[in-house]
């Protein structure tokens, strides 16, 4: 096993070696530009450490790893097409600096390159990735439209909204460490296994990130701090504090929610107190706990050795950012 | 073997058995509306007729004809977004009737469903058929991506455009033949030739629809005659007349190619009377033929009976509308 830092390395030196500008310029420049912004790469890390967790060399699995964060990428750049988006890791989004149809189009383009990294596996493999692949990216697809869907409904319910979660961004996560499995063969109660782990982690990190959103240090959170309370999301905490409220800030809390405002100071400072009052913020952290422990369960029912399971174990720890 | 309207009719039977709406409705109710568009489904029959060809039942096609006929339907969207359409088949675009985003959203999963239908066959065949297709599919896309750069530029020369209309349209209809092929297990040779066979048959369908869009009957065309010369495209009549029209006439193509006009009627008149008088006109007509030609060719080395031969000659007459 390497450490994450060097997992990230190789998936930038592959993503390198693999990636030319062909013709026609522009509809490659694009993804070149796109999948140049780098970022954590958190999801290909996870398929080539999965694959080292069932003693297959990283190697094997550079393939798929890039397949996932090549289509992660097509996700980012329709999604910011889809929210208009100016920024993306900082740099100004594709459809911004070309226009929405390079936007669409390089999208579409990317989504066939990732299906085709899969073809570099013999037949039965390449089925079995392929068909992972495309149930998950359709999960992710239906993911993104209830998102769309909930920004018009009022009356999203804890279910739902955990359900959109999983779909738009923990199946992905899921999927990245079960195809680092598939390559190395092993039994598939191990495949199931490290996509729950997978899935309950993404969960509890889509549900730290709604938490973060308000209560995160502004220095450390990479994204602005109250960003989701400015745009009205109904997040995990939201939700929660339209559970828990009391008569009189639950009303407040559906009023802040339902104006656009120009200066959100306030606005934040409120809300921020209400979710904390009302036991919404905690109730977020339990669930962040839970998710984590469940992911953690699934880890220890896994037939690797004990080592491995500490590796992952740490890695879980360190993505939530704190021991559980 | 069976009538192409029979085959049109195992593919509407088979489609109208695999579409169901799922939740999230807003994605898959698009989905169903454009496939229901109908449209002469030429691509797909002419995987079930390939398959047949190769003495192996259109039943077993039927899957990977829909994923052509997915994927088809799954352009048309994206595209009418690119091209800001209002109509398609005479029906409202899917992102005029619901919205760009819509639109977006469900091409996304329709090409990822296209994929899913190949998950039918065992897995070499279905390595061999996602394969093809995945090429196919990014052809398709730089195709387009040639024919939006074209727009912008007045340097096209005639053997760029005829490689845009054959990644644009023709492989598609190439693969759709060859995806028979593979089905019906046939040599790499019989699956190379009808590839071939497709391609150029698909490059001369392409050029017969740029002459039919000045010199086509209104009542038989389906499409507005003359929607071409309105939109100024440089199609192969366009670039054909601007290499043979005399010093005045080009002067004249040129500037009429340059203006958008409210009212079109003269445009036309004058559009045609010099594609007709620079034997841009005939040379088309001659490109067409030399390509179904070419076609023709191809069959006549293929490993199959006569009869078989002929069928396909037939359906290729058929499709260009008249005997060669």
């Amino acid at each position: 096993m390497h450490a994450v830092s060097q997992y990230q390395e190789f998936v930038a030196e592959y993503l390198q070696s693999q990636l030319e500008i062909k013709e026609p310029k522009n509809l490659y420049e694009p993804i070149q530009y796109i999948l140049g912004l780098g970022g954590k790469r958190i999801r290909p890390v996870l398929t080539l450490m999965s694959a080292e967790v069932f003693d297959v060399s990283y190697e094997k699995a550079l393939p798929a790893a890039l397949a996932v964060e090549v289509f992660h990428n097509f996700s980012l750049v329709h999604d910011d097409i889809m929210d208009d988006a100016p920024l993306r890791r900082g740099n100004v989004t594709v459809h911004e600096k070309w226009n929405i149809n390079t936007g669409i189009l390089s999208g579409d383009a990317m989504l066939i390159l990732a299906y085709q990294y899969f073809e570099k596996y013999e037949p039965v493999i390449f089925r079995d990735l392929a068909k992972l692949f495309s149930k998950t990216a359709l999960e992710v697809c239906e993911g993104q439209q209830w998102d769309v869907d909930f920004e018009s409904r009022i009356d999203v319910t804890i279910p739902e909204y955990l359900k959109m979660i999983e779909y738009k961004t923990a199946v992905l996560v899921a999927a990245a460490m079960k195809m680092g499995a598939i390559i190395a063969e092993t039994s598939s109660e191990n495949a199931d296994l490290i996509y729950d782990f997978g899935l309950n982690l993404g969960i509890a990190f889509q549900l730290q990130d709604d938490y973060l959103d308000a209560f995160g240090n502004p220095e450390t959170f990479g994204k602005q701090v109250g960003g989701d309370i400015i745009e009205n999301k109904k997040t995990y905490l939201y939700l929660k504090g339209m559970e828990f409220a009391n008569g009189v800030d639950k009303q407040e809390l559906a009023d802040l929610f339902s104006v656009q405002m120009e200066e959100n100071v306030a606005k934040i400072a409120q809300v921020k107190e209400i979710f904390l009052n009302s036991g919404a913020a905690n109730a977020t952290q339990k669930a962040i706990e839970a998710y984590t422990f469940k992911a953690f369960e699934t880890l220890e029912k896994m037939d690797i050795s004990a080592e491995k399971k500490h590796i992952l174990r740490v890695f879980g720890e360190g993505l939530m950012g704190r021991k559980v």
